[in-house]
């Protein structure tokens, strides 16, 4: 596919994808993708990416129905990262329950700076990932 | 710093550095930050990257005053991505004149896909990078 060979993926056959919520503009994530992960998401719409921690195709909500249709998918100048906008299902990206991953603010103060939360936890992960 | 080895920085030394606009939302660009970088980032309030492909500190807008006055820093849940709220001097991000680095959009066909430019070029690239 003449597509998938404009898209520069690094030396371990990977390129960051970052998803943004289509409707709101916010950012949600930031993952990696393989060429099946990336074949696999133009195929069926939904946001497939590889997991470098299980080392496994990772079907985005699987487990917690938190799935992403993807409507548009970008490439950038250099050919070596991708946008995915999509719609949130559930209107949560984070394991921890929050709508986007983003959500640790670099907060300066004379006494030390250090990240701080700024956004609130929607639903429990206990709940989302229950067993 | 404590905040600073809170940051994950990958085997090359480096994290992805996601710069979005604070006004409009649009993502501009993806590039990569090493702790130098990122610290004088912060200190400076630049936005100020890591060329990988010079190795060298690279202070976006340097040669074609399109700095990104950086506004707010966020670290995702897994501590191994930035995003940095900016303000984009010049309206363009892009070293092609456009507006934002992901510029060309997936358009699938029964004839086949491929990546077709979505968005104007703002100024020739000629007349930023002028020697």
């Amino acid at each position: 596919m003449t597509w998938l060979n404009k898209v520069q993926f690094n030396e371990d056959g990977l390129i960051p994808a970052i998803a943004q919520d289509r409707q709101s503009g916010k950012i949600l994530m930031m993952a990696w993708m393989n060429k099946q992960a990336l074949a696999h998401t133009v195929e069926t719409k939904k946001a497939t990416y590889w997991s470098r921690s299980r080392q496994a195709l990772w079907l985005k909500g699987e487990q917690s129905g938190h799935e992403q249709i993807v409507h548009r998918i970008l490439l950038d100048c250099d050919g070596d990262t991708l946008l995915l906008e999509v719609e949130q299902k559930g209107g949560i990206a984070c394991h921890t329950g929050r709508e986007s991953c983003f959500y640790l603010e670099l907060q300066e103060s004379s006494h030390g700076s250090n990240w701080s939360p700024n956004a609130p936890i929607l639903k429990d992960p206990e709940t989302i990932y229950k067993k």
